[in-house]
């Protein structure tokens, strides 16, 4: 028998407290352990909710019990929870946790101490909810060089670009929308900002690459400037809109970021529609690869948390191998990063577009209002890009293309 | 340092061969050991290629070193594999394999026999290529009860339908040409009647559901009988046909087999093409999840053969968990499997089927040459509807519907 604590009984905690609970049978008989929650840390109250029962309002209940071996920390933010991790690792007992915010800032620090204490700091719920994505890159894609990690990382933004290419409806109309059916924080910032896939992309990257990728150092381009029309030309261009994030390896040089990108029909990512997450994977023998599922949600977020911990009894006192080691990633500036520009413009700029990015320039023409037109620029650097483009007065939006 | 061995120098052991030897240092960095190739067996030589100063000709060259402690066969084929394999678990070598036809067919008993060794049998690269899909079963999804399991496991049939989608063109024509390009084989037979993503499904259910599936228990169609109107007229349902293969668990009864489905556009396989593979997997904790790749290829085949041997070296004499235990699965007839159909019939049969199928039935006519119609009917078992069916004679087509 292996006894866990759970701390913080919000959406995720309690998530967590069902899955243990009502999949007993089959973690007894796949660990060969039975897993017993001990105590859920809370500050509220939850009366006549059987969990009463094992609830406790002090951390130090379970940083001092000897027997609580691994502690599912469900709590969200960097305060308290670093110091609560921190403490627990010290303490030889094993944290799983789904809080990127957390992980994206002290990741490397708290992998080190659980290495040092022989126990494990597992995270796969905080990037991509139940898709086993970051067991899949230090474990089972053990053999390749991964050169990308990129996809859609944030559901939130997903939703509303989904639902405004399909209804062709303004942003600010379908965020709050959202936001009266629940997909949307009612302060939306950390996700329309781009902040939330900008901290789940600095995880993924670092593991992928081998060392920390500082989430702040990240370039961090939201979808608040995405209009109707973008989306309607995106179609004509057989493309749609996504918040990607992105973590590459070219020529020697590491990149990351997030904006949003144009994504054709024949990319996998094209068709990832909704609150769906969407992670694709290449490396140097795999070649492509995707993993697609609920990238948030109580209950898929709470499985990959149970299966970390899981995963953690299974370890005992044996630290498993994590991809992401000691050391920064240096990061190219995007200046450097090449890519094609889907640019839309008055159509009374046409001709001086052509001059400036090439006679072969397809422009696109639909009738919104009639004074617009699109095209896509050959593959070049941001910077060239932005010298080129400032020959072009009037560009009423720029987009990068995947 | 481990020692490792290579059964057969063929698309995937050579693929293996040069997966180990480029990712070396990477490999060693993460599993600690170097990974070095003692010895490749094949009947040919190889002159002027480095690998023929480690070819053996003899099997017990292999099966007699004690240093050598993972052995990787990718020979394919029941005969000598399995034999091969039987020796060098009992011998104490782990072995990894992408051959799927042994593992369908012995699977279950191999596990067994490197159970009792203290050694591993993987076999990652038997399924869906490069995707990770074998070890998140056993692993990375371990807090979830599957209850469903099912994809696109054949890159061949994928490529033939979609051809056939995308160009109105006839099945054989397609296959012709998938020959002539190296996409299918001389001898099609296991592709396009099914039997290879038979395999495959029987594979992925037993780990899902924890016990053998056999494989010669599993229904299975293949899609020689398709059509370019049944193509047509899936678009018009806002469709597409896939050679689906599925697994899965309904009111404690288990259903497997392999058929031709229509996919409606909301399904994340509908957009899988070509020769790529997707997996999709329901847990009930989980929800909806979809791992998509290279099915089929050298470097992706064989990047997962690494994966394997890097997981062996790992274990060491410690066998890891496999969710497929010992005892059979008893599947149910696929007469009580209940699902959708799109029927095709000649027009003037419009009516009749309506009486037969039902008033509110929503028929779609397209100009083909104007004789036929098409339908869906509600859900309803295969019982069912072959009662309902037989009462209309000239039926073109029934696909079932996902």
């Amino acid at each position: 028998m292996v006894k866990v604590a759970i701390l913080g009984f919000g959406t995720v905690g309690s998530g967590v407290y069902n899955v243990l609970n009502k999949n007993k049978d089959i973690l007894k008989k796949r660990t060969g352990s039975e897993i017993e929650i001990k105590y859920v840390l809370d500050l509220r109250e939850f009366p006549g909710n059987p969990v009463d029962d094992i609830l406790t309002h002090d951390f130090n209940d379970i940083l001092n019990d000897p027997e609580v071996k691994v502690v599912a920390e469900v709590m969200g933010g960097v305060k308290p929870a670093y110091d609560f991790t921190k403490q627990c690792l010290m303490a030889k007992k094993s944290v799983c946790t789904s809080n990127k915010e957390l992980v994206a800032k002290h990741g490397e620090e708290l992998l080190g101490i659980a290495r040092e204490n022989n126990v494990n700091y597992f995270f796969e719920a905080s990037c991509g909810g139940g898709i086993p994505i970051i067991r899949s890159l230090n474990e089972a894609l053990i053999a390749d060089d991964i050169d990308e990690i990129s996809g859609i990382l944030n559901g939130t933004t997903n939703y509303i670009l989904t639902k405004m290419s399909s209804q062709g409806l303004l942003f600010d109309d379908v965020l709050k929308d959202a936001q009266d059916m629940g997909y949307a924080e009612r302060n939306p910032e950390a996700d329309i900002e781009g902040y939330d896939a900008q901290r789940k992309i600095a995880i993924l990257s670092s593991i992928a690459f081998g060392k920390t990728v500082d989430h702040e150092s990240i370039y961090t381009e939201g979808i608040t400037k995405i209009t109707p029309a973008d989306l309607e030309f995106a179609k004509e261009f057989d493309s749609t809109i996504k918040l990607i994030a992105y973590g590459g390896k070219k020529d020697g040089k590491y990149y990351a970021f997030v904006s949003p990108f144009m994504v054709g029909r024949d990319n996998p990512l094209y068709s990832v529609d909704g609150v769906f997450n969407a992670i694709f994977v290449h490396g140097n023998m795999l070649g492509d690869a995707m993993f697609y599922g609920s990238g948030a949600g109580s209950l898929p977020t709470a499985s990959a948390v149970a299966s970390d911990i899981a995963h953690a009894v299974k370890c005992g006192d044996k630290t498993a191998y994590s991809n992401w080691q000691e050391g920064k990633i240096e990061l190219s500036p995007i200046d450097s990063f090449e890519s094609r520009f889907f640019v839309r413009i008055e159509k009374s700029l046409k001709e001086t577009a052509k001059r400036v990015f090439g006679d072969g320039t397809d422009f696109k023409e639909i009738p919104m209002d009639g004074s617009e037109c699109a095209f896509v620029t050959d593959v070049m650097s941001e910077k060239e890009f932005e010298e080129k483009a400032s020959k072009l007065s009037g560009i009423k939006s720029r987009i990068r293309c995947k």
